[in-house]
């Protein structure tokens, strides 16, 4: 493998496959994660997969992607609108960052159309279900390049 | 007993008697649990307590309640109004949700108008002290009949 | 009879019943008030019942309580969210008031999110129809003794 | 008497000497009557005084102004805040119109720094306790000379 | 007759005529209801008025087109702009209802922009005076066809 | 006949039929342009009629109003809410102007609740569907008469 | 003379008579204080008078009014809307303080509707033009007794 | 082929290669579309394009794509943050929509953090240049399977 | 002539002499033309006039400047408050930029004191009439020495 | 010389040259002066300067236009933004008035976008360096002629 | 030693040293750690620190304060801005506390402006980089003494 | 002495010790200084002393800080929140500056809350009485070394 890659999940993100299905699928996280290696394979990156309900553990794997990754796809889930620690940790980050939504944030809540993880995200991808996130290996495949 | 229901009491409740006895009054979170418990004891009811500090040990929690309890009853202290982590949490738990609070949050600082855990609950109690949990035990048995 | 209590229902409910059955039930006044007087008869409870869609008719009302009653259970309805002249005529009163309301009024358009009856309240119970009633009658004993 | 005026006092005014007498004093809506009529005297003015909770019998006692007074001093109360009936019914009086408060009302709530009295009405007097109503009688005088 | 309708006017308009003539020109509220006999007949339509300065006094009017009329045309004046109780009370008729305005609103101060009236109504016709109505009857016949 | 009447709409309007019939219903915009002509001869009114996406053709159509047409029947669209251009062109108009809407757009997205259009038109009469232009065409007559 | 007051005006007052008459007459800043002289020896008060348009001297000046004066009249015109530092020498007096303006500064730009004056005072008279001063110190006069 | 695809460029996007290349890349519009050529052609997908500074032109392609494609790829540009004629238009399309843009608007001007494109679309990319576009026809290939 | 200017004109400035004289005066564009012309003359400066209902013409003249002129002074009317389209084409003019109106825009109304021009102009000259023009020459000039 | 002007210079604006020279400039205030008073010369109009650090002193000297001056030309500097005062003295004055800035205001920090300067001002002139107040010497000409 | 201090340093306060130097400069979170002890040393103050990326720890250790320390100095990072757990954590603290920032975190983003730390704090010191701590060292000192 | 500093405080400060002591404490101005000098002396710095009411005096006093001292320790008290005159001084010293108070601003009004002299300034120090100009002068000490 050419690269490694790490694929951040926040809260939630869990229950992928029961939670609001009209909403997210009914596909799981770990569906969403062996779609995602099939993906990577042919694009010579390897991934690891971390998920996490707690802010201060993506802060911690936010960190790690200095030293550990080349770079970093992440679905904040719910800390998207609310974790300025996120932000923070992903401004030091010196390796491309995209940011994914499974669902398209911008048809629902207001308090959902700002994200802190937009600012220091290289780009953003949303609507898309699980694609969302193949796209964003495809674009870390080019900005990697 | 008939049910079984998930009392959940999110940060700083675990200080309860030596935290503002004039908001919260001196009674602590083990006395909050007894009264609970006798209550519950004679609508045949259950109980499982979980108090943290920690948003994400709250996720966690709420997202048991789909698989191990028939309700829940939630005092999620500060996090109420600001965890959209919560309010996620909520919105996929498919049973009774019921919200306390100990203090009539109406009456306190603006920031503690708006909770997010409003939406998501069935009904909302607050001002009453413990009794606001009491009184949580007889509308939940009420829902569950 | 121990205590004598003034239920107090505003602008509209006494069409409950027939208005928007999805969201306030099939029980008419007539009928929520049958339940609260069962329950308050175990309490050694008498209740007063009022109810009008004239605002001024409400404050006279309140103001009776200071010399008629040993306290209040108010759902002000659409005069929750307008109604300064109500919230005056509370803070006047001095016996416990609690804030009623059939729905839970934060699930609902925003300019019911705010209420001038929390701040006199002593504590606010929503969300469970007729028996938001019956608990906050229960509340009221837990007051007075 | 060469002229005749109508004190108009708004919602929650005949509790006065009981209401929160911190803020209001202790005299009753009669004494404050009684002090207006002995100062009128002096200034050859007859007073009519009416006092309503409600709103229309407010807009109908204000509609009276124009045939049947020659002058107005209004102390909406809570109405003052929120009534664009009494604005309205304000702006067709042809005669002088003077707004009057016994505390000053911006030392208190928000809510209550805004009044839909003081456009149509020729001055403002707030602060003085029941003699922001004998000021308000030698103001009208000298608007009337 | 084939159509029974409420004319419905709120405050200040039994005043029509002497206020503000340059906004509501110089006909009476009696010149306005004989204009609209005279088209209604045309229509087949007979026409019942009520004209209210008090809040409670339309939402009982509102109440009882439910059973007692066809439609409503109403014009809530100030009352347009603060009753939720109005808003309420519409929102529980289950006849078609036209907002109708004299003068058009939205070239006036900025607190008469928005109307409680308008959600629960058909459709709204203001600007046109007296006329005002007498086009509001023909879209009432229309939506009665 | 006595008066000619230029009819404008704007964008999108040309989609009628096929756009949201639920919000629009299925009358074409021909359709409606029919029962226009047919309701503008028994009120010896002419009409023209232009449609266009473009703001800077419906500017210049409202221009055309001064020297070529008695009246100009107006649904602006999309472009009532952003347009201060066609504002402008209104503004110079020295002929009466009706605003015109479908729907009611009181009751739809929070960004059509305020029309640039109003403030230059004579009235507004919106929620009849194709019968709002019919209304408009018989309030120019009287306008003209 | 019993007492000793302070009247003191802010900016621009001393241009008054030359400055939009329409909105504050036609006397000028000496025969406001002509006027002033003659209704405070009626009431045996002796009057200092201090106009500036320097926001430090009216600082000063109201710092000096803990030593030398009984109470204190301020009309601070402009600075009324913008000045902290006022509203700061103003709650360290310690006598009664009275806000008085000329013009009825609640008809007046939105801007002129908030005071920092009025916090600190003890009542706010406006609208009446030099009879402002008058009866300002009839009610200082009654605090002092 | 297998589908027919419409790619709109709003206005200014024909200066690209030469407008503020530090934010847009240095590749020209014509670039552009003959790497997303390229690319379609692996897809079996047909592109159309249209570039134009004309709201109105933009309404009428997109009202096309209804009866002449099979979805639409855009990026509205300016026009992405001001037009509701756009967004209207839109809603209309029954085919898949995709907003790109090639910067990430959310590091730039808070004026440009609103689209009005978001709402309708089915996803939104944006942040990867010329890629965006790239990343586009991959995920409308997928939609369309 | 030494210069090359483009003097572009938004909607509704076609008008002039006819649109609101009071606040535009009488002079037609044509007569504004003359004037610059003869100015431009005593400066070197030969001048290129384009006025335009139509934003995108707006935006492809603005577009032009950067190989066809030397230097361009814009009145973009109504289009000034609304379009980011126009503000975008500016920032890529490499030549100097004045922003000019025949108002002082800030005596009007609230939604005319924002301006999306002033901010990619060098300078702003507003409130002279068709002075502002000649300003502008002899500004640019200064620049373009 | 023909006319007399006044040129108000206020807070910092004696520091020019010296301040923050990327958005001023390197000219000193002295420089500023030589440079208007060579350009006066031509239009026979003579020059008074005052530079002032003190709100109130330049309320003085505002009020001095009325009797000394025949125009002013004021660069309120960072008063522009917070002087309520000195909007008022401007308000009184019956000479033209032209508001004058060095830098494009528009271009700089949010708080210096409004100006209570350019309400009682003629006209506004800023973002062109010393230029602006040669410029506004020829306005000011063609004011007075 | 006498008094023993807890210094709490929040989310990525653990990457000090590599993150954004220019902001935050080279030292590491041991370096600060080195120099608080030497300071505490001369100031006889034992030390205890924690850092944690996890407001849960925050708030733990925050309640441990109460029990095992004489005061806290806390720079709670980003959860200065969001964290209402972390304020009510605090407001049970009857030791004294000082809120530190290495950097002004006023010439920051406008969401690092308000700090829900400053109100239960005693002070505030920001700024100074490390030396923000030393000066708290010293202030603690002296508030204990 | 090694460094001369001046410290700079603004209204009010001089009544010191009388003022609101349950804010500012008994000290007064003077004890104020004798406190400084006696700490500076420890430092090797001379001190300056400035205080006044007139916010044009403290623009003089900051502008003398270029030439005349090493660095600005300032209290600008109510200017703090109003003044951009001092805003603007300050962003001219080119020398190291710190805002100190000696109340926590975060405590108090919303209005307070906002200072200008923070961005200009190094660094910020509240809340800690008198013993905030010490620890500035230590501050100042470490950032002149």
């Amino acid at each position: 493998m050419n690269h490694t890659i790490l694929i951040l999940n926040g809260p939630n993100l869990n229950m992928l496959g029961s939670r609001e299905p009209e909403i997210y699928g009914t596909q799981t996280l770990d569906d969403l994660q062996q779609v995602c290696i099939a993906h990577a394979a042919l694009l010579s990156i390897a991934l690891t997969f971390v998920q996490s309900n707690h802010e201060g553990e993506l802060v911690d794997a936010i960190q790690s992607v200095r030293s550990a990754h080349d770079g970093l796809i992440i679905n904040a889930g719910a800390f998207s609108h609310t974790s300025v620690a996120i932000h923070d940790a992903l401004m030091m980050v010196d390796k491309p960052i995209i940011e994914v939504h499974l669902s398209n944030i911008f048809q629902r809540e207001a308090f959902r159309h700002h994200s802190y993880v937009s600012r220091p995200a290289k780009g953003v991808i949303c609507g898309f279900g699980v694609n969302s996130y193949v796209l964003a290996l495809s674009a870390m495949k080019d900005l990697l390049s």
